[in-house]
């Protein structure tokens, strides 16, 4: 049981697994998509020398792996659903980053600024292509059955229709000087709940279980997916920074439209209606200095911001654990699942 | 059956019964991508208003419902297919676009000049997305089975990543001063080929063909699909201006690498020769003038590069048809084929 909880181990079972096969799917792409998605995915530098590079947590192959052990098949029978979960996850983050102009992630330069945006298109579209071509070949590789492929494909498709939505609903976020609370929450379940729902489903889907027990691990993937996004907006605002261990305001300074923001907006009183006039104020827009953002901050939880997100995350991960209970699954899978949850809600940075 | 031959009515008949399941599909996206893409299609002018838009020719729906035709059912189990292809070709069109930075598309404006890169990378992928989706819909409307609708999107994703090979080789050839006919037809085979393939394909796959048959009419839509890019080669060097009625020299203009130039440069002999040298010329590159123009056009055809692009085209559209040879079909279907064929390779601009 000590061994079945143990996180790191599970997240390198998953990445030992899948990487192979991932590496393999990045081979069959045509020069010089082949070295851009090497890079992107932390395998070499630009000039395409092998680096030391992790690629990530593994959280969704880990997901994809532990589903297919739900559905009581072996491990492996997981692994193109992980593989093809990672490769849609990382179509997202190619666009998306060339969307939203960020030079770096796992930090390193982003593939638009190294190669250019055509490649980082290119790539991304590339990769989405292979995520189903790799949950088809599942079928001769006699890991699942054309039936049971289609079906996962429907919904890795489904998924990532979300996550387009979501990413489009972020970038209108961008015009507009205020979000609602269920605006905001529609907008993280679609960027972030959706493909983790996917990923906490498709290898059980490849193994053939039945659409309700399915829909019952999409729903703990995707509740899984909004309690990461409660604690991850925490953090954008008071997660403390490396060097100094000071609040980062990372997303105040960037006036993003979290879970916090949207809470105290919505909750009314002083601090909240003192928060929206300094948010509606044009003034120093994009130059807000430390002590501006503290007070934006502190105002936010004096609205009660902060703790309303908190209360959020640890209802968002209990709605996860109890959509576990709908799945019939041994109970070391069920305790890695759940060890998986406390992994990804419990962060410090 | 003259109105069997009558290609406008195919034409006219895809359109018909696959733009309302095209709307549809649209009307599923998040806003505004909703709006992008009905301008894109054609639909709407930038600010919304309903417009006498065409959207294309159709030639991908019309090859998916003839195929479902060849296959025995009804026209209306071809349209999933038909909207399927052609929401992956309007994928590459957005996404092509704004990586070759063209800024009119069907004389308007394209959709990364109107509304945004950001958009034209959404909304491509959202229609990539939806491809599938729209294959998959079909099995819960009754009109495949999930086995068939598996084996549709294997072929249309295996197409996808030629295609997206395609553009990144077409991108790669402007780095370069030649490229070989042999690489030529590969990028045309992949960027043109591969999805008239999947249409010809899709509507019999999905009626449940045979995989033998299947791959007939796939290598029909390919050479059919190079026939096209050889016409077009010709037209891209040859073709007359609206106006003018003179030769446009438009991919000369552009130094495109197509089968003519790649044709002239392999023959070897003094035009050959002359013209590699006019090419490898680093001056006047990109300020050529018209009577340059005139002459590298000259060359091409003394070396022999005219007609041998003229002779492949024909070849091509040979192969074509003979690979319908291999596919049992009503004559009437077979028919329509050929018309169309004939239809794709006979254009004067």
């Amino acid at each position: 049981m000590v061994q079945a909880l143990d996180v790191p181990g599970l997240l390198d079972r998953a990445r030992r697994l899948c990487t192979p096969v991932l590496r393999e799917a990045v081979n069959r792409l045509a020069p010089p998509m082949d070295r851009v998605a090497r890079y992107h995915f932390g395998w070499t530098d630009a000039e395409g020398n092998p680096t030391e590079g992790d690629g990530g947590k593994a959280v969704r192959p880990a997901l994809a792996v532990l589903s297919a052990l739900a559905a009581g098949v072996p491990a492996e029978h997981g692994v193109p659903g992980g593989v093809a979960v990672e490769l849609v996850h990382n179509f997202s983050l190619l666009h998306d980053d060339l969307m939203d102009g960020d030079e770096t992630r796992r930090h390193r330069a982003t593939v638009w600024t190294v190669f250019g945006p055509a490649q980082a298109i290119l790539v991304g579209d590339a990769l989405f292509a292979l995520g189903n071509e790799v949950l088809l070949d599942a079928v001769a590789a006699g890991l699942t059955t054309q039936q049971d492929a289609g079906r996962a494909v429907q919904r890795l498709t489904l998924a990532t229709r979300k996550l387009i939505d979501g990413q489009a609903q972020d970038l209108s976020f961008e015009h507009r000087d205020r979000v609602t609370v269920e605006e905001c929450l529609e907008m993280e379940g679609n960027k972030t709940g959706a493909l983790l729902a996917a990923s906490a489903s498709v290898g059980a889907v490849l193994a053939g279980i039945d659409d309700k027990q399915a829909d019952a691990l999409e729903r703990y993937g995707y509740h899984l997916g909004l309690a990461f996004q409660a604690v991850d907006d925490l953090l954008g605002i008071w997660g403390e920074t490396e060097v100094t261990g000071k609040p980062n305001f990372g997303d105040l300074r960037q006036r993003k439209k979290s879970l916090p923001v949207a809470a105290a907006l919505a909750a009314g009183g002083p601090a909240s209606d003192r928060l929206a006039e300094l948010l509606a104020d044009p003034e120093n827009r994009g130059h807000e200095d430390e002590e501006q953002l503290a007070v934006r901050a502190a105002l936010i939880e004096e609205a009660g911001g902060r703790a309303w997100t908190a209360d959020e995350a640890r209802r968002q991960h209990a709605t996860a654990l109890a959509a576990l209970d709908e799945v019939a699954m041994p109970a070391e899978v069920r305790a890695q699942f759940a060890a998986l949850a406390e992994f990804v809600v419990v962060r410090e940075r």
